[in-house]
């Protein structure tokens, strides 16, 4: 049961040779859901080796060019390959405006739906769910609205213990009821508590949060509590507030104090500024607040618990 | 004199992870010359390190994604980076109208002009020339309107026989006249050839046809008529005229007959299909008829002349 992370571009606005700009790839299961999709995202898709049409889903952190301009080039290509599959696009707004109107001029007579999904970024709100996951929003304060992205796995059906149907003679109905979580009372009133009747299915549930663009927001912590894989940008090295609080970016030292207040299991850190030839530094200082951090360049993955 | 033609992007319609869509740049003299912007250029310029200081005039064949979806990327890192000198896009009147919305909608508050020149792709033209170039739109025929265009040197300032300097006793005046290229016509009315009085600037005048998505066209020939380097697109290695008469496109057998007929020096061939793994096929059909052929691949250098 797949629950891995691609990170696809790690730079800041103007992309390197080395780095793209942004964008991550979650495989839930075999569904891939696409975070942000920065100009030549479906390069890094066929490079990395990501199914087209495993991909139905898009969340878009913001309008700013490197976290966007890759869709109509993206839906072009899937235009070309010819798919039938409904795309659903989640973002503020104002995305469809500007830039459903490429997409259409250069993907002439689509042969799929695309479903925008309008995202308000000030508000936290579960904004998808299917059968295993759901997708928050984390409001952000950025120079545009901006929001980041909590994917959740949901607890899955616990496994009942063989030896309990037997001991107790479960019904069917009993067994149902015991695997989604409940209790079980006896004839004589006796009450069984559902952990000494099951075990919890493997794995765990797991999360990704992808916190994008933002100046420093210690209120992100409470809403992506013991996450397993946080990615938070780390625009710059050193916490030089006048540079920070002009370009509402955030430091590698403010990510791991976000990192840490969330008592995240592992942080990402990505989004450097072309200023830095290296992310060394970045890393170093991450790692003294929060020693399980990685500074990601493009084509790492990541499977929380495994 | 730098005459040197890069390579950035030489895949078709969908990038593969070897090939960047379509994306040439000339550098005539240390100025450089973008031919078609197609999505990840500007990754691709910075992976050749040709800067992006340089570049002042980019021109589009046709509005097809694969050929110009890398402009507003390109543009906002202009942006960012705090550009001043003016950009000109040679384009058809179309692309002003779907891409600057987008354009000025990522690049806030341009710190530069772009001027957009309107290109007619039906026309036989000069569309551009400075004191050292100039550069001929060349119609095609393709599913929407598109053309090519040829980049020619202008002839240099002959240099004169330091010796007949001296012989004929030329004043100011006549070695100006000379090194236009008049003759001397002296007292007695004899008349003394330039070729006697001069000798040619080296190297001589070079020039550069890009020939983009079209239907086999032999009328391009004769306004191409000794190009020394030729690009002409080369998506099918067959001659399979369904495909062909459906997709408007060329075969290499055909990219190499006009190169022949245009008695090009060199053919550089591109725009390959994703169907193919391996350009080997096309290079082999068409060395067949223009043996000084060459299956280009990004990053791919050439320098007519050297």
């Amino acid at each position: 049961m797949k629950f891995e992370l691609t990170i696809l571009g790690s730079n800041s606005a103007t992309p390197t040779s080395q780095r793209f700009p942004s964008c991550h790839v979650l495989n839930v299961r075999e569904k891939l859901f696409m975070v942000d999709c920065g100009e030549g995202s479906q390069i890094q898709l066929r490079k990395f080796k990501l199914k087209f049409s495993r991909l139905n889903h898009i969340f878009i952190s913001h309008l700013h060019g490197d976290h966007c301009l890759g869709l109509p080039g993206l839906v072009a290509s899937f235009n070309l390959l010819g798919r039938t599959s409904d795309l659903h696009i989640f973002a503020h707004p104002e995305l469809k405006t500007i830039l459903h109107p490429v997409i259409e001029y250069f993907s002439h007579g689509l042969t799929f739906a695309i479903h925008y999904h309008d995202v308000d970024p000030k508000k936290h709100a579960r904004i998808f769910e299917d059968k295993s996951m759901e997708v928050w929003s984390i409001p952000l304060n950025h120079r545009v609205p901006t929001c980041g992205y909590f994917f959740k796995e949901k607890p899955r059906e616990k496994n009942i213990r063989k030896e309990m149907v037997e001991k107790y003679q479960l019904s069917i109905a009993e067994i149902v009821s015991i695997k989604a979580g409940s209790d079980l009372t006896l004839k004589d009133g006796t009450v069984i508590e559902n952990k000494a009747l099951t075990t919890e299915s493997l794995p765990l549930p797991r999360s990704y949060a992808y916190i994008s663009d933002t100046k420093f927001k210690p209120s992100i912590a409470p809403l992506i509590k013991g996450v397993d894989l946080l990615y938070h940008e780390a625009t710059f090295m050193e916490d030089d507030e006048v540079r920070l609080s002009k370009t509402f970016h955030s430091s590698a030292r403010q990510a791991a104090e976000v990192a840490r207040m969330a008592e995240a299991k592992q942080l990402l850190i990505g989004h450097f500024s072309a200023r830095y030839t290296s992310a060394e530094g970045h890393e170093k200082v991450a790692r003294e607040i929060f020693p399980n951090t990685v500074a990601v360049s493009d084509g790492m993955r990541f499977s929380p618990g495994e």
